[in-house]
Order: structure tokens, then C-alpha cells, then sequence
């Protein structure tokens, strides 16, 4: 990772594989130095999926050259070279440096090694300076490193872009060759089979291919249209948790998707994060006024954050709402616990360049709810709120998760809230973790000023992790909004506020549903659940009908009545991911029956239209995967 | 009217009704002036429920003073005083003002007409100037009045308030003082109970009392939060709308809350009626270099406002959003009709003083959908809608409607669209309204400039006009978003597109129906469906089954278990009106039955519980009225 700036400790942090990986890099930097020996490298480090170095050289390197580029870096593990740390002196790196020697198989004489220059300049005074060696080649970097190459041999190029030094546009592009490395060579194809299939369940490309969603440049990057297909899943989803909730005696409100900037004063949103939002709208008055005036941008920007002006601003969470709510009656612990959920859509302002599909985007919809509860109560309807992820989760068929358990440092005093009461609720949630019985971890440190929490991490088909759902205690905004309720005392006491999300945003989850699901949604949630086949013209009365009887009985059925042959049919239905086609010929006429094929199992013969109908809705209603 | 600037025109075109009022406003004055010599009348104009003077003098008046006057405005009814014109020059008006003869019963000296003096100098000259007296009160006044005032006999006098001479505050405080009048004694009586009716239906009241819908100053003016009771009548009817939209082939969406302001320039939006939108939210790079530059806010409006910068509006309505869900898909003809509709919440700026309750608001929901169809598909299309709209009307006891055909002014040539179908879309509207058959009328020249519409108008139980939803044709957003399906042809067509919302806005017909049933909510929409009542502890145990078997069964029930009597029960229960009181005593329990209570229809006598379920599953399933 040549010369990046971390701290000794953070070095020292790094993993094993972190370890190999940064190793790579330098083994993929010799490679290309003995084919293009102008290269010059600026940044390599480890990441996440592996390793990347940036340089700048004549040669535009293409997905073409990957090949030789790896044949090289093979032959270097096959030699098995030593990596050797060495302190050298600022004036030696300097030297060696406009040698071009640093990030060089050799000297270079009239090509500096310019970035190391650079870089040399940037480490503090009387901080160690080292470089390593492999072979020939020698760099600038604090490691670690492996011992030899030999474990370097398990490497695949991925890809390669452009990026810029120190991500400063101003000094120009360089070439950003990303690579990745693994222990063994088992280790390394599961992860290329893995990303190869996470390629195929890509749900952007799903969701244009199935007419899930859109994303509109007109309209805004990240703010997802929900066409009428992925409408039809976010629905049943809804009605799904609404069921859900009805039965745990939730109930649900509607508020509106803005709130005045007082609102987010008290609740501690604004202006602290306002990075992370979009920028207010300010009071129409305050407009005219200003611009009157003859005001400043800046004054206006200062004024609204300063509270000397007022508006309003797009919710980013739902909590100040529902505490309205809550607030907006006079409460007795006899009143207690209030559930107030809401299919919240909120906004919150991401950089450009980190929005992607569902996953990534600027206004998402929340399967939010707060609870109100005494400190007594926090316990029970903690259980009750992992139950119903795991409910969500179970029926989903994402039973691979595994639960933290963020907890407060007992050294710091950085907390809101009574000690007893954070001792309470942090039994009562690891309590609740350890009924739930699944593989969990105490993260100390890791809570949030305002409460403890529980965050949700499933693994996929392909076995990538997602952070969902959340439950999370709050002693914070029923102090800031001071709540309150009469207790058996007689007296006025301060509620405990759970915020609790199973999805967490039903974008992000329907985006992880179609890559878990490839598409192939469970009936429950598909869009289209049944596609009558009608053989032939002379079966297409037959076939209306028998759509007719399922649509009647709330179905999500079409008909293809095209002049397609049957196969070319069966293919298109297939192409769509739909659960069942029923395929309707003479036979089936003359029956009564529908030939039923399933998108994975096939031919499943034939069966009277109400047999399948009576099985059909028996799968839907228990929402069978 | 005492010299309000109208027209010739416009005065002529007062009703019988609004000349009635008129003519009281003259009569009030007179019998202010008897009990008050020194009043200083300025306007006097008939408003839409009565009639008006403002004026200025020592004594403020109260509602105590009102049997006062209005005995004095009887008495001049009784003298039946003839309302006599007379044309005077510029100079006489003058000095009949200085003299504090005009809006007096006689001279007044040292207390000039001030008022007068300046009404006088607003006359433009060249124009007459009239006055009219009755009896010995003379008032400028361009009329019209009645004969004499014996007809002003059947007046209430209806409140009193504060207001500004000619709107302008600086010009300090006068006093308003309210009165209503009809032509006979019925039609006031008729009145005035039915504003007592209102009164006693007014939802901002009712939606407190029965916990339906809060405003909260901190979150926003006209912004509601819907609490879970007000919740629950929305999601049944949402739930109404769905089921209906699913056997007409609607298609649900979800979009998001906000979109770049290109999209409304393209729709046209903006920056043209940027007046009754909330402000634009400006890009944040475009607010960053602004300040940096140390711009002014005008240059930051006027820029967003002629499209140099770019940023987001809250939707105003969601017809973009779905014009870009059907522009995400080559469309063919075999496509159409596309029907997109949506639960949208779409944020308008109304003045302040205009909001109220839930019927003026800023943020409403509307039951919108789009319809995307060939030329030849509108009649049917528009049909189907007008269908949807009696049928929803219908469900809800809102048989008594008319409605308003708005057709082009065909010597006009503001319309975009070809004649040929503007004539085939009028044709379509007027006969679908006929086969509707109820009472229309056809306003010519009153659609809008980009298609013809059908309105609603409803009446509710106490006789009040209430327009609600619309269909509207539209040629313009398909021209200027270039939308286009492939025609059976093979060559490019630009479809039409049909806005239409049965219920116009949910918050607004809430608010409606809140008032039309008294919150006296059918079964199938009353938040709260059942309560069960035990007669004492006794009994509680088998009211706890009973109240578990309706839930289970969907049945939104609760159970009072207070240690109230079971009198007090009830009248708590109707006072919430909550449609059905189980009350469970100890026969109850012995025979397996309930005591069934309806709230309007009181005693319905004892059955077993499975009786009263399916009888009260049939009255929901049905949405009885």
C-alpha cells in the first residue's frame, strides 16, 4: 500500500487476507513495470474486494492486457521472491525517489519516481520511513506484507478505470488497475462463481428486464418509480407487514413528507445533519423578505441553519412525526404501549456517485414504527419487535442472519439517559437476542448516544452480507420533545421510545429480493403469479375463461394470446419468471383440465382448474417460498 | 354596497338574493346610526352567506348588542322605507360627505364622512355618482337595492369582527359586523339550521373529538397528521378504491415526493405557477457555489426560475411522474389503454388564512390515476371512469350530485389539440355523462386550455355543495413530454391521456364525510367497528372470548373493561360512535349470546355471537350504508 498514511495501529490491524492482498498489489505493480517499465505508481491499498494500484503511464491499459499482465504476476509468485522491509533515512527515500528507483525494477534516469516524491513530503517529521522489496522491484510502503510472492498466486484482474491522484481532479488521470486475491485457489473461484452470479441477479438489470422500476434523470437520480410489476411485489410486502402489525396491535398513521425546520431543531436533525439531507426549503416570506433586501445566498443558507429564518425540510425519518402524534393527546400509563407505524417515505441526500438501483438511493420508504412504553415494557416489546423480523425474515426465506448488539462504553459519559435505565434496556435486548436464538455479537462502544440497539445482518443465496433491519432503543427525543404520560403515581413520567424498521427500506429490501430471488419471487410476491397458454386459437375461449375464474378469485393471471407456438410461449412466460403456466390444448378443453408447468419444476400434469386454483390460493395464502 | 367599485356589468348581474342583502347592509347601518350617531360607515357589499358593513365608532359592538339592532332594523322593515336613487355631481357628493350627511341620518357637523371623501375620490372621473337613501339614511351607493324595506325583514345578525379599511392595515382597525337575509322566513329558518348542523358536523371539531386527524404548528400549517382512528377510515378506503381499481385494469405505482424542476419546465409547472407551489429546493452544489460567490437571493430565484440552476419541487400533482413510467417502455397500440394510478401526496402553497381543518390543506393525497389511450379509446376509457365515480359516490350514500361539462370555446383559439378530437373527446364526455344520467350542465368555454373535463358536484346531507372529483381530457402533457405508442399503422402516434380522481383528494373527502355522517361512520369505515361490555367483573372473562373471536375475525373491536356501569358504557361507546355495543351479562354468558346495541337504532336484542359475526362480516363485505 505503498506510503498511504494510516497509523501504526490501523497497520497493524490488518487482516491476513488484507495482508496477501496488499502484497498483490505490489506483485501486479512488478508485472507491469517488466512490460511497461515507464509505469509509475501512485496508491495500492486492500479493499474490500480485493486490491487496486493507481499509476500513470503511456500505454492505456485494456481488459486485453489482463492476461499477460497475470501471466507475469504468476511467473513472479512461481519465483518465490522475499519481501523485505527496510528503514531508510528521508534524505535516502528522497534520493532514491529521483532515482526513479521507488516503484521501479531499477534506476530511472530523467523519470522521477514523482508521486513517492510527493508522498515522502506527506509523512510527517520523525515518523519511520520504510520501503519493501520484492525481487527487483522496490517500493515506498509502511506494509505489511507477506513473506514471499509464492503466496501471491491465487489472483485474478477484475477491472480498470480511471481515477485521480489523491482524488484531486486538478492533477490529472491516472489508471486504476483493480485485482483480487485469495488463500487458495477453492477460495478464489467460489468468489469469482459468486460474483458471476451476483451478475446475473444484478437487480438493476433484473428490474428493467421484469419491469420492476425506473430511475428518471428527469425526475432525479436516486428517487426510484415504482412501475406497476414492482408496485404489485412492494404491495404485497405491505399488505404482508400490515397483517403483521394488525396482529401485534400496531397501528398505523399517514404524515406528511415535510416538516418545519423547528421540528428538526428540537429533534436534534437539523442543522447538525444537514449534509446528509436535502437543503431546506425556505418560509415563501422569507424569500420575498431576503430578496427584498437584496440579501446574500450565504445569509439565507446561514439564517435557516441558524434558526434566525424559518422553513421547512423533507423528513428525513419519520420519528418527529409520530412523536407529534403521540404528543397531540394527554397519555396515561394505562394508555401504553403506543405502536404507531407508517410506510414512512423519507429523504436523505447521498453524494452522486454512491447512488445505485434500490440500494443506493436519495428517498426511500420505511416499514417504520415507534414505540411509546414505560421502562417496564421496554423488554417485552423488544421481544416482540425481533419476533416480527424474524417472522419477516423466516417467511422470506432469509433465515441466515446474525443479530449485533450495540451496546454503550461503560467508561464514557457521552450517554443520555439513567444508568439503571441502560442497564435495563441493554439486559432486555441481549435477553430478547438470546430467546430470538440465533448467532449474535456485543459490539461495547457501539451504541448510539441516545440507546442501545439491534442491527439485523443476512446473508443472501450468495452469500453477501446485508445490514436490515434495526430496533432501537431511545431515551433521547421523548426528553428533546419533552413526552410525557400520567403513571399508576399519579405523576408525570418521561416515555422510553423503541424506533423499530424489519426491512428497513422496502428499496433497498425489494432490491436484495430480486437478487435473492434471481426474480423468481415466491408466488406470494410475484407480479404476475399464473399465465394461461392457450394452445391454439380453438382453445382460446376455453383459455379466457379459466383466466376469467382466476382473476375472480384474485389471482394476478394474464393470457397470451399471441399467434405463438407453444414452446416460443412457454419460453416468454418462463423469460418473466412466472411461477405457473397453465397450458390449455384440446385434451384440456374436453377435461376441464389445465396442464400445469412450473418456471422450475416443469411439467406438473394435469389437474382440474379448481384443484390448481384451491392449491394456488393455499400457496399464496400461507406465502409458501 | 355603498360605492364598491364595480361595474356596470357586474352590478347588473347581481342576484335577487345578493340585491336583497344589499339592501340589509343599508338598513343595518340605518339602525346602527339610530343607537350610534357617530359611526363612520365604509363598505357595505352582500357576500355568499349573508351581507356585511364595515365601519368605525366608539362603542364595540359585541353579540350582546345584537338584539338591539336588529329590533331597530325590524322596526325600519316595518316603515317600509323606500329605497330611492339619485345622481349627484362630484362637488355635491363632496360636500354631503363634509358634512357627514353621506352614511348619516342627518348632518354632522365636525364629523365629516371620512370614509365617503375618499370612496368619492377613488370614483373615476367622467362616471356618475349616485346615492340612495331610505328614510333619512343616505348613502353613496351605485345600488342595486330593493323597492322598499319592508323586504329586508327576515335578517339575523350573525357575528361580529375586526378588518381593515380597504384591506391596508396601516390605516387602522374598523369593526365588521356580519348578517345574513332571505327573501322569506322558511328560507332563513332553513338556514340557520342548517349552519347549526354544521356547526355541530364540523370536522375540525368531530376529527378532535374522535381522535381522527391532528395539526401540529411545529410540523406545518394544513399539513395533516393522520392518527390511527382518522388512519383506519383512509386505509378503508383506500382499500375500496384498490379493489375497484383492480377489476377495472388499473395499474398501482409508487413515485416519489419530489422531482427536478426540468420536469415541470417540461410539463410547464413551473415556473409558471410557481405561486401556489412551496419553493423550489435548490440543487446543493449550485447553493454551494452561490455562497461562495456571495450571490443574492434574487439571483438564486430568478435563476431556478428561468432555468439557469437546477433543483427539486415537491410534486404538485403526479401526472410527470407517470408520464415518465409510461415513456420508460416502447408502447405499442396493443399496449393501450395504460392505466397508472396512484395513492399520491402532492404538496400545493395555499395562504395561510385560507387553510383549514382538512378541507384546506397543503399536502393532500389524491386517489390520482392516468390513463394513456388511443384517440379512439377516450369515450370508453371515460366511460369506465365515470362509472368508477358513481360507484363510489353511490357506496357512500352521496347519491345526490350533478355534474359540470366543460367544453372549448369554439370561437377561441387557446386550445392545443386537433378539432377533430376535441369534438370527438366532447362528444365522448357529453355522452358518458348521459348514459350516467344524471342532472349536467355544459359550460362552454370553461375547459381547460389542454382538453375538456367532467366535475362533480356533490350534496351532502345538510344541502352543501361540495366539488370533488374530476376527469379531464388532456392533448398537451403527451405533445410536450413527446410521448408515443406505435399504431396498428407502424408509424408513431401521440396518445391521449385522461386525469381523473373519484375522490379528488382524501384528506378533503374525508374531512367530507366526517361531516356527512355526523362521525357517525358506516360500519365498513368506522375505525372503531364494535365495542363489547361486560356488565361487570363478572362477565368479563367471556367478554374477553367474544372481543377475541371478532378480532380474529378482522372485526376492529375493543372492550370497555372499566368498572363504569354498563349505562355509563354506552353512552361512552356512542358518544365515540362506535356503530355496535355487545353488552355481555350474566344470561349473555349463560346462553352463548350478545346483547346487541346499535348506536342509532338502540336495542336489537339478544343473539348468539356467530349470528351477529356473519350478519356484521355481510354489512362490512357489502360496505352497507
Amino acid at each position: 500500500m505503498s506510503a498511504e498514511r494510516k497509523t501504526l495501529d490501523e497497520r497493524q490491524q490488518m487482516t491476513d487476507l488484507e495482508r496477501l492482498r496488499h502484497s498483490c498489489a505490489h506483485v501486479m505493480a512488478t508485472a507491469i513495470l517488466r512490460i511497461w517499465p515507464d509505469a509509475q505508481f501512485a496508491y495500492g491499498p486492500p479493499i474490500d474486494s480485493g486490491f487496486y494500484y493507481d499509476f500513470e503511464m503511456k500505454h492505456r491499459i485494456t481488459p486485453d492486457d489482463f492476461e499477460k499482465i497475470e501471466a507475469e504476476m504468476k511467473k513472479i509468485a512461481k519465483e518465490n521472491q522475499k519481501f523485505e522491509r527496510r528503514v531508510i533515512s528521508r534524505e535516502e527515500a528522497k534520493a532514491m525517489a529521483e532515482s526513479g528507483r521507488l516503484g521501479g525494477l531499477s534506476e530511472r534516469p530523467g523519470n522521477p519516481s514523482r508521486f513517492k516524491l510527493d508522498l515522502i513530503d506527506k509523512i510527517p517529521e520523525g515518523e519511520e520511513i520504510s520501503c519493501f522489496q520484492n525481487g527487483e522491484f522496490i517500493d515506498l510502503c509502511a506494509g505489511p506484507h507477506v513473506g514471499y510472492t509464492a503466496k501471491c498466486k491465487n489472483v485474478k484482474l477484475m477491472s480498470v478505470s480511471s481515477s485521480f491522484y489523491m482524488g484531486d481532479e486538478s492533477k490529472g488521470s491516472l489508471q486504476r488497475l483493480y485485482g483480487t486475491a485469495f488463500e487458495n485457489k477453492e477460495l478464489l473461484e467460489q468468489h469469482l462463481v459468486r460474483l458471476e452470479e451476483a451478475k446475473k441477479r444484478d437487480h438493476r438489470r433484473l428490474g428493467r428486464e421484469l419491469h420492476l422500476f425506473h430511475i428518471d434523470e428527469e425526475v432525479g437520480q436516486g428517487l426510484i418509480l415504482w412501475k406497476p410489476k414492482g408496485a404489485l411485489i412492494r404491495r404485497s410486502l405491505q399488505d404482508f407487514i400490515t397483517a403483521e402489525l394488525d396482529k401485534q396491535g400496531y397501528s398505523q398513521v399517514f404524515t406528511p413528507h415535510i416538516g418545519k425546520l423547528d421540528l428538526y431543531r428540537t429533534s436534534g436533525h437539523f442543522p447538525y445533519y444537514q449534509e446528509s439531507q436535502y437543503p431546506a426549503i425556505a418560509e415563501r416570506d422569507v424569500l420575498e423578505k431576503l430578496a427584498d433586501e437584496d440579501a446574500t445566498c450565504s445569509q439565507l443558507i446561514n439564517g435557516l441553519s441558524d434558526g434566525t429564518y424559518e422553513g421547512y425540510m423533507l423528513k428525513p425519518m419519520n420519528c418527529p412525526h409520530h412523536i407529534k402524534i403521540f404528543a397531540s393527546e394527554h397519555r396515561s400509563y394505562r394508555d401504553l404501549p403506543v405502536r404507531l407505524a407508517e410506510f414512512g417515505t423519507v429523504y436523505r441526500w447521498e453524494q452522486s456517485g454512491e447512488l445505485g438501483g434500490m440500494t443506493r438511493v436519495r428517498g426511500f420508504t420505511q416499514d417504520d414504527a415507534h414505540l411509546f412504553c414505560t421502562p417496564d415494557q421496554v423488554a417485552e416489546e423488544v421481544t416482540k419487535c425481533l419476533d416480527l423480523v424474524k417472522k419477516v425474515l423466516g417467511t422470506l426465506g432469509m433465515g441466515d442472519y446474525r443479530v449485533r448488539l450495540s451496546l454503550r462504553d461503560p467508561d464514557s459519559d457521552k450517554y443520555v439517559g439513567k444508568a439503571e435505565n441502560w442497564d435495563k434496556a441493554e439486559n432486555a435486548l441481549r435477553s430478547a437476542v438470546q430467546v430470538l436464538g440465533v448467532e449474535y455479537t456485543e459490539e461495547l462502544g457501539e451504541a448510539a448516544f441516545y440507546g442501545p440497539k439491534i442491527d439485523f445482518v443476512v446473508k443472501d443465496v450468495i452469500g453477501r452480507d446485508w445490514q436490515l433491519g434495526t430496533v432501537q432503543v431511545d431515551y433521547n427525543l421523548p426528553e428533546r420533545f419533552k413526552l410525557s404520560y400520567i403513571g399508576a403515581d399519579n405523576t408525570q413520567h418521561t416515555p422510553v421510545m423503541i424506533h423499530r424498521a424489519p426491512f428497513g427500506s422496502l428499496e433497498r429490501f425489494t432490491g436484495l429480493l430480486i437478487e435473492h430471488f434471481e426474480g423468481k419471487f415466491p408466488t406470494w410476491l410475484a407480479p404476475e403469479q399464473v399465465r394461461v397458454l392457450p394452445i391454439s386459437e380453438k382453445t382460446l375461449e376455453t383459455a379466457e375463461a379459466v383466466t376469467a375464474k382466476l382473476a375472480d378469485a384474485g389471482i394476478r393471471v394474464s393470457i397470451d394470446r399471441d399467434s405463438d407456438k407453444i414452446g416460443a410461449k412457454i419460453r416468454n412466460a418462463r423469460l418473466e419468471r412466472i411461477p405457473y403456466m397453465l397450458v390449455i390444448g384440446q385434451r384440456e378443453e374436453e377435461e376441464g383440465t389445465v396442464s400445469v408447468r412450473h418456471r422450475d419444476k416443469d411439467d406438473l400434469g394435469s389437474k382440474p382448474v379448481d384443484e390448481f386454483l384451491a392449491e394456488l390460493k393455499a400457496e399464496i395464502a400461507e406465502r409458501r417460498l
